[in-house]
């Protein structure tokens, strides 16, 4: 089977129980995920191998990554130790009209340290078909934005797939006034994206006519306009989620590939138990759909949205559904939902 | 007041906290249940004199059996002790696309070694005006099965009404390829029958015209051809069911007596926070409608639609709300709930 | 910035974890609140300025009571210590068609024990700009109806503000058998009141024609004749809760001053965390609204009702997100209810 | 078998977690019991059939006391219904240096106010061997002290043994300022009786030369006095607690009987888990040692002791524990401490 | 490095919580052990390659086993899938006086279900140097019992170093009246044995004089009986725990090697946290010392005393410390249990 | 009464649950504290006004620390708002010969990115008669070290007295080589300081004859030696811990004045809840027996003791007993544990 090595950042996440406030919180929640760390995760219990590379301090908090990693079934070998600390997050879960909101506490962590040359990039890709980045990792600093790009250069040396999910986070990318410099330069080199309008907007000045988000025909412009920036994109892809309220969004996801664009069954999700990751799983499922039915696109499009909706009823970052749970799914709602016993 | 006797295994439950799945799970919330036994806790609960028999191990976890019946003020007389081990199930709760997930662990259970004379059936139904069972205990061993069938027949000879819920369940009935020969002789001795089409089609091939079952023409029919089979069987209700998804479902249910079918008013049930023992309430309230208004079958079936709605929103597997509140939910969803202070 | 002091009860409140009915609880949640308090509190999280009267035990309970309003910068001189015990309440949290309940346990408290004359109304008073009262106090004893009647005196002859919440509950008032005397003379010196179709019937045997709580027509109809017989009452004010089932309420205003009647827009509140605590939150929107923008009536009112909204996403009594919150939920739900991030 | 009754109040208890204090508790840990229903459910663990006489409110706090004495198979003919509140106590759980607090909130419940007439002594004590009564019930008020009365004399007349444990509590006896008149003439009909140097103290005023109560000579000099004072006692005893610190006591008990003084072993209780229930669960080993082994004090005196000494390992009101696991710890400590596989 | 292959069952452990009996639990922590995992677990801890080998359902319960074993990097080529369920126990943590108590669950399990051939000894035991098993994986049933005699025999032959805790538990054994003919042909090819005197009572009748478990002179005697009796020993090793309360115990070891024989330091455990796996945790030291200290005893034997005095401090079946935990426990204790800062 | 300034960070504490290992941990329990803010609420709960002087960032999290102090009664005032994270700690809670294990994460707060200028001194320490710094302010940055020195110097001005616990942590002291430099300078203008044998060695080099941290003696030599070097210094302390393990650790201290030394009697801590603010809770004793009874350094000295033994039973960073729970244990230890009630 074809082999996928993921690399960015695993942080610790505290999250209020229940949906309580911060101010409510004598207790937290504690998790270990990031955005690419939750597509190796879900890969590996889809069944695809998968390697991840990242870079944790030599404490007992960094040990706890390993064992996460591990736990799934994710090869560590390219986990390295050293730096000061283990990037955190905070995770305050809302309800109804109340927004969940992080604060990111992940400066001066272990990963935000690495530095070019940290990584043997040859010998982690090697026995690998698929490499997948985010925009979060060239966010965090610029030496691991250098980093990213080593990776990204040897993947493409060594002829694998190269995906990206562009992730903007207003938050991050404090040491550059410029993320488009850098994004460009590793978007030359992808082959499949996850952008939304916002990503397009906030990195490339992109930005079509008729601004309206919720509308798929503005989100499919903006991957053409995206796709002739960048021609050497073979496939990009938007969620479209509408919020009717925390607890409530419906999502579904568009594909343009050769101008062809594709749209998938739109899911209602109602209650959300948890919707960090949710991008990250449509991402797994999508990998995994291209690497399992390249043939079919739409089927490859519909898994990743199967895949994420189903994300969106568990708690923690990362999908832990199988290959199975999702065929189900996509089969019908109500035969999926019943009790299954 | 009339009082009913139920046979049937009382399980410990063991269900992830919260929605989580099993491999998240570091804890498991416990309870004890059983399809038969939720219905004698309900009628208990209900102000119904209601007694249990059944078998459990002589150890801490089958004492835990006795506790919970008798707290509930479920009469024990019939609670036999011997065999090896608790029957378990284990519960994962799911929400929205996600299904919830039960894996059983009992076979070789006390209850499934029960045989033939182990029970006192005059004894134990002495003084009862109805018998209780259903499809679950013939399924679990050949000698239950005997034991369940010795069951009836004592209570049809004492003249008590007998009700059965169907309750097929595919991962039980291992060992014989003929549930029906043996539902076919218990069947033929029961009054009151709950049954879906997967029920009929499963136990006696039955299958009406335009397979639909979200719909109550079709369920009616199944019903009609149930009856046809079994001409004893003097009222054969159905529930139906719909499901938008894990934590969604509409709830209705239908009833056939001598040849006049009734419909209940339908329940949005939204948010579902536990839907196991949903059937097993529906039967307690449906027996408690025939016992107390048994001139006015509108209102039985009513009111053990609006009980089963209620049990819905309770966690663990027996309804615990009171004759007051279901007449409440009866009276109007809006005024029910309204917090009451 | 004006100062608010607002004067009434705070008990514990003993509520049950998930949605455990109070047979299945073997643990209790427990917080402090009360109509009023939970109004201070939400001001001074809104950066107002406010104030506490009241009384509490002298044990290690009713120092909870202190923390809990200092830790949230409630001014706490006004906290006067004595009496036997603090008032507790109990609570089943509902969810679908099973309703939240409510156990008072209140009677004899340190509160119901206030006699005239241990408050010293001026001194507390003194320096605030704005006194508020709610119909729960007058309620729990013929003393601490004094009480409050001293209160609103004094708040009169200092020329404060005076507004009032009915909250009319038919567990309390056991007292006296004409609540109509005593709510008569208070009322007369109040200027804002909120007050539902229910409060009016129940205190003052007011009712419109053409009985139908849940429209808007028919409660300002109601509120017409409130100011009718109080002309002293610039501002009435209704809440509009319409409830489709224990989670899931619709919620809006209507706001009559100056015979001008005004609407504020209409939220549908699912899944609803916490309930209770919903119209003491919106008092307090309003207070704040009233203050901050005394000259844009509807401002006021939408405030009020989107900060309400917030509320019933939060367990506990009181109300805890910031102006900016409410502001942004003003701006847009959909917008609202992204990951803040 | 010999069948007990007792007479008492069955109190909700609020503990706080783990070994939190007060102001630190966001939960409280629920369970209900009262030094009386402590005996009555021990006794049925041990196997005696007992019958528990109280009053509770008819409310669902009410039925949690029903439920929890069901469970445990202690008889509820003799639990009435009626009154305002379920009393309540509240309790801080220490360690080390720090002692455990009890806050009670027990005025104005239904048992105390209990009225003469209303209990059907005869009814219930009738096909009973022992009543056991404690100087709780008489201390809450003054009418719950007649109606203790009444059942003192009742049992008398119809011949039952009649044990009281003194329990002096300092916060109760609000009504009277004369214990003594009202314990008097109840102890003059009582057998059996539990009382340590305070207790004779604070009743009766007895005080023996050189005071040391953890001195067991001078523990047994007061017993000489309260029977020359009593000559109507057939057993009396004592526990001899010593108090290294909250989470370390030594455990004994002296019984004097017909001038003979009898000790028993010594238990080094460390750590205590909980000491609440400590002299009730003796209580409850006396009487099951005086009624199945008349003719060996020693064993009677021994099996409570070691009764007790199990308890404080146990969270909660009760003892838990059987016959056989006492008689484990009586052969000796060491093997009754391995783990049981 | 050296390389351990250990064979054994892994049961889901459900165990109350704080020190709640088993009628008292609502919840129950679940984790994954078993005394060969725990041994393998440790080593891997340790820094040991470490392997494990044995059989699953494939069910989600299956499943956590994987992955517990992956997450602390044991090796789980050797993990079979296939029977009908997961092997459970249930533990009742005690305290003070009161013991643990474990009630197994394990029949009819997949690794019971085992049956010669299924696995592939040899492929499994290439490039290991150690072999470990214990006395439990015979006790289950004869099928089971034939496996572990081809694993012992295969790693004979490849030549590793083959060790056995013996582990006799009483309520296993079910299916044959001679363990001794079982367990003679697996010892006689075994090298290192931890034994004590009950086991080497219950398997082979060995008894020395002057009997008395806590004397390290008679658990020596009963040593040199054990090796005359199996000359093939090289290293007989003996726990001596002597049991003062179940959360207070001393624990110290003893081994026999050519006759010599060499006593550890004794550790004064109290409070114990968890002794279960207390064995197991010595075992692993054990092998650790002997693999890495082999020309030191004494180190190897205090090795593992000290690792398992640390595992009593630890929740869960597990030893979870690492070499320098232990490796500064030997330093001196008071060292050790400073906070490290 | 006086008044009391404290200067230091506050940090959120994250500990594992129970004795949960790190690797263990799927929650933490949060809490919020450093080694001067537990002085200065320990102090506000003994009833002496206190002050806190810090800075937390603009974000929820920093609020959290105002509300702590604010609900402890801590006047907050001197709490500046800016920066980018509060500092962090996690906390492995030992047991038994398991040490408890801290891991910081305070690195960039916005405590150590405090700049001279930014704290208006003047205004914070008016009106204050002491003012408490500590050894790990100026250990964080070298900017904190200078504004913890201009703090000194403006005590010193206003004529304050000062205090210092010297708490040397070998993990801070990052940013130079010479800790001596620093703190000698600050040492030089303080009042009172708390210091033990470590502390006096590394940032002093001082060292007595016959090195034996556990000898009283070799602590008074020490504190001699400290005293010659600073003889500004009225009063040295030093406490003196010995840990028999991480659960059981006896506890007394020794007093320097004017050559007089004093020692308090000695306190055998089991079980310990929590030691992480055991010398805080001590240094607040001290600041509060000098200041209450400032002719009496015995009865200061035992009260500091006595109040830090408490401490140690209560989980969390801060000391919450009242100076009566204080005096009862400096009564007599057996009195003070025996249940309040």
């Amino acid at each position: 089977m074809k082999k996928v090595a993921c690399f960015g950042e695993v942080m610790m996440r505290l999250s209020t129980p229940g949906h309580q406030m911060f101010g409510q919180a004598r207790q937290f929640n504690a998790c270990y995920g990031g955005a690419e760390a939750n597509v190796a995760i879900s890969l590996a219990t889809f069944g695809v191998p998968s390697s991840f590379i990242t870079r944790v301090p030599a404490n007992d908090l960094g040990e706890c990554v390993w064992q996460e990693l591990r736990r799934y079934g994710v090869g560590t070998q390219g986990v390295y130790t050293g730096g000061d600390r283990l990037g955190l997050y905070f995770l305050e879960s809302g309800a109804g009209f109340r927004s969940s909101k992080v604060i990111y506490d992940r400066s001066h962590s272990s990963f935000a340290a690495l530095a070019p040359g940290m990584i043997d990039w040859e010998a982690q890709l090697a026995g690998h078909d698929w490499f997948h980045w985010s925009g979060i990792s060239p966010a965090v600093s610029q030496s691991a934005a250098e980093v990213c790009l080593e990776g990204v250069k040897m993947a493409k040396q060594l002829g694998l797939q190269i995906s990206c999910d562009l992730n903007y986070r207003s938050k991050l990318w404090q040491y550059t006034d410029s993320p488009e410099e850098v994004m460009t330069e590793l978007m030359a080199l992808t082959d499949v994206v996850l952008a939304n309008p916002d990503d397009a907007w906030h990195y490339f000045g992109i930005k079509a006519e008729g601004y309206d988000i919720d509308d798929p025909a503005y989100n499919e412009a903006v991957l053409r306009l995206l796709v002739q920036k960048f021609p050497n994109i073979k496939t990009a892809v938007t969620t479209l989620r509408r919020t009717i309220n925390a607890s409530h969004n419906s999502w579904a996801a568009l594909m343009l590939q050769h101008d062809e664009s594709l749209l998938s069954p739109v899911y209602d999700l109602n209650p959300i138990i948890d919707r960090v990751g949710g991008g990250d799983s449509f991402m797994a499922g999508l990998i995994y759909g291209l690497l399992q039915h390249p043939d079919d696109l739409q089927y490859a499009l519909n898994f990743a949205v199967a895949a994420s909706a189903l994300k969106h009823s568990i708690e923690g970052d990362a999908n832990l559904v199988k290959v199975a749970d999702v065929a189900k799914l996509m089969e019908g709602s109500s035969v999926a939902a019943r009790v299954s016993r």
